[in-house]
């Protein structure tokens, strides 16, 4: 199994926030969320932001045109049907580049826009002939396309690299794909095509960040992705976790980033939409960096590295080293008696240790009952 | 890439939501609480149930004997650390089987053990003699499986196959690896032993749902998850979303557990843990099944499976079409006029879609404007 080499300089973030992330529930952005949120992204270095289709809605044409004027130094992109009105409107709107896509998979053939796969390559022709003369970077996806046939796909991505599409998309629009699969359709697709390969996935299968990672392996350049991963359904790859991903495999490969501006944007937007940021989150959720268990907190107070793949500074973020439980070991206890000028001596810390545990065993305890009972030890009370 | 087929009689879910999970931050379940979820997690039909080794405290060990001496189909393991005083406590406290583990990365030998590799195959051993001796069901693990040396984990597991283990563990401690890296693994080790193999992952960098289903591909038998997740850090493999994935590839594979509890018993660990479900939680998470832009809504509301790889009725859940945005289409809101019995003509659906639109362009709004919009349609009111 061949594996290609991730180039730091060869992949590029396309945000979706302002599109994708629109089709989570309760998203509504108003223009000057969008403002917000965007010059965040910029700062963070996004390659890309792409945003909704201006023939949505007075106000989403508007958002394209406030944005497109905005000072940035990422390309603005928005997401627009297979047609020519759509297109015509985005080019007006001041783009830098469209992402078309039309539905290959006979779901969507049968229950979206009903066409023949001949027919899907010549609207999609017409609209990339348009878009290049009008000087717009362009972008075309088939949907679905993991339940679209195998020879089709690949058909309809040859037919377009022919007509000078700068970048083609597999779109796991259902969230049904595999690493492997993505990996071997991409492999396959990068020996087809000159031009460069998006990836978009959804998370319906718990599977959105891997299946990135994997595309990226295979060759793919540009990936989709919204902070915290918001959009349709439960969302597709969040930029969050694919950092992760990338920089557990190489830190270099996110030093491009302006990483410990993550928090700050996952958090602003997790206002705007009223939600929590889920504990799960890798880097910036709650519980990234806490750790319990005595094997645990033994060896990462001798080295961090031996249960941390990422280092919390590089965020800004915190390591928490929990105290407070049944779990605990005695070098947790020894490490928190020296935090707070205690020096225990052995039988002390046995003693202290086993006060904690009988304690936790008996109740949900916090690190004052800790510092209650090291206090005690040093100072023994009469009474 | 050779890809095997997953067996749906093949590969066995160990929950570990009473051993990992009490890792997790917080976590302070009483016995009553153990019993509870394990007699939840028994209906549902997980084959395994692990809890923390006995040696932790006295609560710890008071808990493995009620859960061993309560009818139940599951097997009772505990997660034991490769000692015999830890093994024999085990025993005693009457468990079907003891999951043993020990560090082999340079990482964990320097900083947490401070064993040599050959220490680590003979304590292993004598564990594993002692064991079976007392004819309980016995696994190996190695931790930080990734980031050992090959050489060194493939010995080790040979030498445990050897000594007659019923199972070998790979363990991604620290939430390295990805989905690749983790079939390779698997596959190799697949032909240095004959007994079972056991995959658990971390989810520091978003794969342990994606990283089990890899090694599940790759022949792993056993998979250890917990409910949503909980464990260590950000957790590991999420029983729920694990099963969203084997659904989507086969939904054969998981008709052996009660679908239906899942949400009840994700539903009753959030409770106990004060947690929030994850929004982006796949079947169960509040938005699983929200479908909102126009292109998606028309798609579904012809047939689901368009959009949609689980049906949320095999787990009790329920679709929600969104009408209320600026996102929505004329197909959405037809279905909605249709479910309130108005039965509206093309010119009326044109102008209740742009009233809609235009609304939610200036403010949030919910499906009651949308339903006032619609009674004015077919109700002029003139004042």
């Amino acid at each position: 199994m061949h594996r290609r080499e991730i180039p730091a300089g060869g992949f590029h973030f396309i945000d979706s926030t302002l599109r994708e992330g629109e089709q989570f529930r309760g998203t509504h952005f108003t223009l000057e969320d969008k403002r917000e949120i965007a010059a965040l992204l910029d700062q963070f270095g996004v390659e890309y932001m792409e945003l909704s289709t201006p023939i949505a809605s007075p106000q989403s044409a508007k958002a394209v045109r406030a944005i497109a004027d905005m000072p940035r130094r990422f390309k603005l992109l928005t997401h627009i049907r297979a047609n020519l009105d759509d297109a015509k409107l985005a080019v007006d709107c001041g783009i830098d580049g469209a992402d078309v896509y039309i539905g290959t998979s006979n779901y969507m053939r049968e229950y979206s826009h009903g066409k023949s796969l001949e027919q899907v390559i010549e609207i999609g022709q017409e609209v990339i002939a348009f878009l290049r003369a009008n000087k717009v970077e362009t972008r075309f996806s088939t949907e679905d396309t993991f339940r679209s046939n195998f020879a089709d796909v690949m058909t309809v991505y040859r037919a377009m690299d022919l007509a000078g599409v700068d970048r083609v998309g597999v779109a796991d629009t259902v969230g049904i794909a595999d690493p492997l699969q993505t990996y071997n359709l991409i492999s396959n697709l990068r020996d087809v095509v000159g031009c460069d390969i998006e990836f978009h996935g959804h998370n319906d299968s718990s599977c959105a960040v891997a299946n990135a990672f994997s595309a990226l392996q295979a060759g793919a350049t540009h990936i989709d992705t919204t902070v915290l991963g918001i959009g349709e359904r439960n969302g597709i790859t969040a930029m969050g976790a694919l950092i992760a991903r990338l920089y557990t495999y190489d830190r270099a490969l996110v030093e491009k980033y302006d990483l410990p501006l993550l928090a700050e944007i996952e958090g602003l937007v997790a206002e705007k939409l009223g939600i929590d940021i889920p504990f799960n989150t890798p880097i910036t959720g709650a519980v990234a960096f806490h750790h319990k268990a005595g094997v645990h907190t033994k060896a990462v107070l001798n080295n961090p590295v031996t249960y941390e793949v990422i280092d919390p500074k590089d965020f800004g973020m915190s390591r928490i080293i929990d105290v407070a439980h049944r779990l605990v070991g005695r070098n947790a206890i020894r490490d928190r008696a020296n935090g707070l000028g205690i020096d225990l001596g052995e039988d002390a810390l046995q003693s202290v240790t086993a006060q904690v545990k009988s304690l936790a065993d008996e109740q949900q305890i916090t690190a004052a009952d800790v510092d209650r009972i090291l206090g005690e030890t040093i100072l023994p009370i009469d009474d």
